[in-house]
C-alpha cells in the first residue's frame, strides 16, 4: 500500500488554476505534505518569500522543477545555459529542496546529431556537479520519454541515466517520473541498478489510451494504463523513502478543474491506485 | 549515396488518395521498383489480382503489412488473433513478399500488465514461425516508438526484437523503421547485433518538431530531425541490401496532396536525404 502521509504536490498538475501560495495553502488545506515547485511559479512568487511560506506551513520540497537544457550550438548559448543552471542550483538550496531535478536538452534547431547532444549533456552536468556538489544540492536527472528526445531531453531511458551517474560520480541520481519509463523492459533491472543513493524522486502520474497530445494529456493516476504500484514496490525494495510527487500536465482536463477537486482527487487515487 | 533504384512505396503514404492498383501503377510511371501494401487495400483488390499487376508491373514486394496483434485476453480471441496471422503468411506467399511485417500488439483492454503482453507477443511468434517456416516467409518483428506500447506494440527497441530472435531462431528478424528507433542509444550496437541475416527492411520517413499527433503527423524524409543516411550506413555496413521503404502517415499534410505530387517528392528526397 502506498503511503498517503508521502504525497507531494508538483505545481504544475494544477499550473493553470494556482500560484505558488495558493499551491502551497491548498496542501495544507488538504494535509499534503511535500510540494515541488517549478521555477516560473517560484520566480513569480519571489524566492524567499516562497521558502518563508513553505517552512511556515511545514511542507518538504521534494524536488525543484528545473535545471538542464544543456546543448546549444554556441559556446556562448552553452554558458548562459550553464549560468542558469548555477542559479537553480541557490534556488534549490533556498527552498532546502531535496533535489533538483535536470530535464537535460533536446537538440539544437537545426541539428541532427542526436550523439553530439548527449555528449554535450554529459559535459554540461559535469560543470554543474562541480558546483552542485560543493553545495550538498543532489542533482536528480530525469530520463523523459522518447518521444520527447528530439526537442527536451535526449536521455530517455533508465539504462542511459544509471551510465551517466556511473561516469560523473557522487552527488547525481535520477528521478524516476512512470509516465516516462514504465514502457522500458529494462525498468525493473535499471531501478535496482540505481540503488537507494541514486534514486532522488518518484513522480507518478498515468498514460491514457488513446493519448490525445504529446504534452499536455497526462491522466491522474488509475486512469490509464501504468501498473505504478508494481513501479512504486520496485523503488521501496531499493530502499526509497521519498514522496510520490504528482505531476500531470493536462490541459484539456485538470487544469480545467476546481483545483481543490483535483487534490481531493490525488489524495484518494494515491491510496487506490499508487 | 542512397540507391535510388532501392525505393518502395508503403501504400500507406498515399493511403487517403490511392487504391492499390493506383499505387501499382503509380509506382511504375515513376520509376518506383518496390512496392508494401497494406492488407486492407490488398484484400479490396483482391489477392491473385494484386499479385498479377505487380509482377505484371516488375515490382518487387518488400513486406506486407502487417501480421502482429498477438495478445488477448482469451484464448478464443488468440486464436482468432493467430488464424489471421496464418492468412497473412498466405498472402504473403501469393504477393511473394520479401517478408510479412509484424506489430505485435500492445496490452489487451483493461489490462496494466506489459510484461504479460510481451510474455504472449512471444508465444504468438513462436506459434506463427511454425507455419512461416515451413513456407520459407520470414516474419519481421517492427519495434514501434515507445509512444505505441500501450496500444500497438510492446515491442520498444531493437534490443528488444534482437532478444526475441535470439530465443525463438531461424525465420525471425527485424524490420527497421528510423521513425521508431532513430532516438535509441543503443540503435547502432543492435543494428550491428541483428546482422545480415536478420535485417529485413529498412522504412524510412522523418520525426518532425513538434509532432503533433502520435500516429498521423510523419513526416518526408528531410523536413524532420532524424540522421537518416547515418541510420542507413549502419544497416549498409552490416550487409543489408534491401530497398528503402517509404512509409509516411500524414493526415493533415501528405495525404492532403496529390499523390503524383508525394510520388515526385519521395524520389527527389530518397536522392537528397537518405
Amino acid at each position: 500500500m502506498a503511503d498517503v502521509s508521502k504525497i507531494s504536490l508538483n505545481t504544475a498538475t494544477v499550473k493553470a488554476q494556482w500560484s505558488l501560495r495558493e499551491c502551497i495553502e491548498g496542501c495544507a488545506r488538504h494535509g499534503i505534505r511535500g510540494i515541488a515547485p517549478w521555477r516560473d511559479v517560484l520566480h513569480a512568487m519571489g524566492i524567499d518569500e516562497a521558502a518563508r511560506a513553505i517552512k511556515d506551513n511545514g511542507l518538504r520540497v521534494t524536488g525543484l522543477c528545473r535545471g538542464g537544457m544543456f546543448p546549444a550550438t554556441t559556446a556562448a548559448v552553452r554558458k548562459k545555459a550553464l549560468d542558469d543552471n548555477y542559479r537553480a542550483v541557490d534556488e534549490a538550496l533556498a527552498l532546502g529542496a531535496e533535489c533538483l531535478i535536470l530535464v537535460v536538452g533536446g537538440m539544437p534547431e537545426g541539428s541532427k546529431d542526436i550523439a553530439g547532444a548527449r555528449s554535450q549533456v554529459r559535459d554540461g552536468i559535469g560543470q554543474l556537479l562541480d558546483y552542485s556538489r560543493k553545495h550538498a544540492m543532489p542533482l536528480a536527472i530525469e530520463p523523459l520519454h522518447p518521444m520527447y528526445a528530439a526537442d527536451r531531453a535526449c536521455v530517455n531511458t533508465m539504462s542511459h541515466a544509471n551510465d551517466l551517474c556511473d561516469e560523473l560520480g557522487p552527488g547525481l541520481g535520477i528521478a524516476v517520473d512512470v509516465y516516462h519509463v514504465w514502457w522500458d523492459p529494462a525498468l525493473e533491472r535499471e531501478i535496482r541498478r540505481a540503488g537507494r543513493d541514486r534514486l532522488l524522486a518518484f513522480h507518478v502520474c498515468d498514460w491514457l489510451v488513446p493519448t490525445r497530445d504529446l504534452l499536455l494529456d497526462r491522466g491522474m493516476m488509475g486512469d490509464g494504463i501504468i501498473d505504478i504500484p508494481l513501479i512504486r514496490t520496485w523503488m521501496e525494495r531499493e530502499g526509497y523513502q521519498g514522496c510520490y510527487e504528482v505531476e500531470i500536465f493536462s490541459s484539456e482536463d485538470w487544469w480545467k478543474r476546481d483545483p481543490d477537486e483535483v487534490l481531493n482527487i490525488v489524495n484518494a487515487r494515491v491510496a487506490s491506485a499508487v
